[in-house]
């Protein structure tokens, strides 16, 4: 729709916004990180090699200068003290800078101005925006946009790819390896974005899942097709104890009353999905129990000396991943 | 009204406090910048040299140390994400650091603290401190307190110095030169205060002046006197097509239905201030055209794509711009 | 209570856990500070040697890479602009890198995140953790949860031993010496934390307090016995001219109508605990003025400018001893 005129801005400015693809062979390389749908079982293997060289290099100095000069715009529409820091964290270990917008609600935003605008704004100060937004497609619009790299930290009840792909990092570095394992997902797997997208990403690997929920609570059916498809065993189960000594991994999530109709039917079910000591006794020895956090009272405070809890953990290997892809995609890993 | 007393100040903080000025030799070290009032054509010039090596820098290597170690207050009476975020790029792309302090509602503001109290609490922790303030008047006020630079980002109705320097510098980089140049200033021209700005920064060339606005949203005769001091041509417009023809920048700023007391009156005018690629059409070849920002309806989205939109570049320069006032109220530039 | 296991987590992160102290020699090296009980005087000696250091380096070189690489986590469940500023600066003119969470009545914890998870999920992140919060006894629970550093920055009605730090630092920059002075506390001592804590600090040194207030705002009797246990003499009085002549240091709290059942009794005293021009004048030659901040009226603008109103310093020494802190808890002093 532009008009037919002679007029040619400046030329720096037009090299600078050739899409990011063209100019280097990195793999990510000015790519947007939207979707798990996104990734081979090939990039996977990649992003945690990536990540581990991130720990390593973390475990020896803490950090390193791979993205001095880098500017990160860290743009929460939402607040999520744990995803924001997280990232702030990832681009200070690699010697960047970060611009942290936690303030949206009260901002231009609220002067009316569009999503593909302030991405605009902001890609003209940053070199790589995050993105937290409360609606579905949010990221996918931003990045529809955007000349600079978009990773979504949660766009609703659409996804949150970081964190599904530390959760599979988590499983990977404390277990050696995703292949033959038996993966248990506790809870509400009905509306738990943060189990729909692992059990995607599980099913490039060869692994057994069970999914335990109270029957109001199941795994969509959309989600358990897409994953047969795949040619992956899928059980389900009521109860923990059906499958828990066969478990190698336990991922909880919280069984919230509000989900419910029928407060007695959540009466009923909520000790089912309550992991303690005593539960902890009765899993094998060799398995890690795993939370996306913030915990309530699905895991007690009892559990958390249990070498097995691995949901502290799990947010360090969440650095790494993030290290790992902001370097991939500005081009230094 | 200091008491007689014969006690002294450990030492270094007196040589630390003596004014800025006294010190170095660089133009603008330790000065204030308050107004686009304090600027003679030679210090734009000065200005604008230093902020074109800044982007030369941004371009060749994204950011350089030159304020490294230096600390940035970047303090928000309230929001902004546009302006805040420019600084902080700003700052950090020079290897500075940032103190952002978007919070103040809740701080010891709200405890009764005054402005130079407050101003003077940040001057202890910071090098040189960015101000965006409410209340007119309140940068100058800053300033008569502070031993550190102040840079005013905007006092309520007052100024916004920062804006003007980078719309200006916006036209000098794209077009290559201001003299001689017809600038249209279209919609607002009543309340907005970056227009007014401008103008009275492009009375410093030889321009020609079109102001296209409702009659309800006139340029104040105040600065249609001034400007005109300055031996400046003027000419008022209601319909953008009696001027765009001969027009080489062409500034957009949003017709609010709030401003208007009748609101027919808002509906006979508002779509001439609405820039479409049919209006563009009818430009220049060679012209372009620019927003504060945020827009809403007042250029549609499918005039970006026309190169001779500017607004998001314009808000690159602006990053180029706040660089080179850091750098120089710093004694670096 | 863990569960019997033979998993065993990823080498790294238990050796990455040991306690602080087994690592390395340095003293308060990643050591909590919660409370101005835990300091001998020898410990004061130390910080302020250190402080001092820091001081001289500011003056010379502004900032230096010390904690360049290490993080701090700026944990503020209620805002303070002052405190939190004057942390960020510390870690910054250091060369480290903060993430700084102001935010938190938003985030996880309103979702219902326990403080101890929260700090774990922090010290994932960062090397240090700066905890101001409304409860006494939150930088305690912190720290029995932490395995990195917690820096108590206000514990509601607890503690806030940086100010009492700085307090004391201020006073031997200032003055050359702590002991063989006379320090006079002023205004509301009842309620004031800040002086609380002075006080208990200044009775490890040879001085004299002089407790100036309202009869209804006198120092609590277990302070007052606490501090005579240590030998200090002290004295009470109503009326400030009582002791000024002999004052060495006069630190000033505020004197709030809300803290007065009756309003006549607040309104018969107030004027006592206003300093002007005209108490100073009655003040020594050699003496300093000092205030913790916000100040409201309870010391008027025009002493601003005498030389020995000392609460602007007193600032700047509290960035100083900030970054002392940060560099002994981090292991780099």
């Amino acid at each position: 729709m532009a008009a037919q005129t002679s007029y040619q801005p400046p030329k720096r400015y037009q090299s600078r916004h050739l899409p990011f693809g063209d100019r280097r062979d990195a793999p990510f390389y000015g790519k947007h990180i939207l979707s798990v749908k996104q990734f081979s079982r090939e990039d996977l293997t990649y992003i945690f090699e990536v990540a581990h060289e991130m720990r390593e290099m973390v475990m020896r100095v803490g950090s390193f200068d791979l993205l001095k000069g880098k500017i990160l715009a860290n743009l929460f529409y939402e607040p999520s003290t744990r995803t924001a820091s997280s990232f702030i964290a990832a681009m200070q270990r690699l010697g960047g800078s970060v611009i942290a917008i936690n303030e949206v609600r009260y901002s231009s935003v609220a002067k009316g101005e569009s999503l593909p605008d302030t991405i605009r704004t902001l890609e003209a100060y940053a070199d790589v925006i995050v993105l937290r937004h409360p609606q579905k497609g949010s990221a996918a619009l931003a990045a529809k946009y955007a000349r600079k790299p978009i990773i979504n930290a949660g766009d609703g009840t659409g996804e949150h790819p970081t964190q599904a792909l530390l959760d599979l990092f988590t499983i990977q570095e404390e277990l050696g390896q995703v292949d033959g394992l038996t993966v248990t997902l506790l809870g509400d797997l009905k509306y738990g974005r943060t189990v729909h997208s692992l059990a995607r990403l599980l099913s490039m690997y060869r692994v057994k899942l069970h999914y335990v929920s109270p029957p109001e609570l199941r795994m969509p059916r959309e989600i358990v097709e897409e994953i047969a498809q795949a040619g992956i065993p899928q059980e389900e189960h009521v109860h923990l104890d059906d499958v828990l000594a066969d478990t190698d991994v336990l991922y909880v999530t919280r069984v919230q009353k509000e989900r419910f109709d029928d407060p007695e039917a959540y009466e009923r079910v909520k000790d089912f999905y309550i992991i303690t000591p005593e539960v902890m006794a009765r899993a094998k020895d060799r398995m890690i129990l795993m939370h996306p956090f913030p915990r309530v009272y699905e895991i007690t405070l009892d559990v958390d000396e249990d070498p097995r809890a691995a949901y502290f953990r799990q947010m360090e290997y969440g650095l790494y991943v993030r290290m790992a892809l902001l370097a991939m995609v500005l081009g230094k890993a």
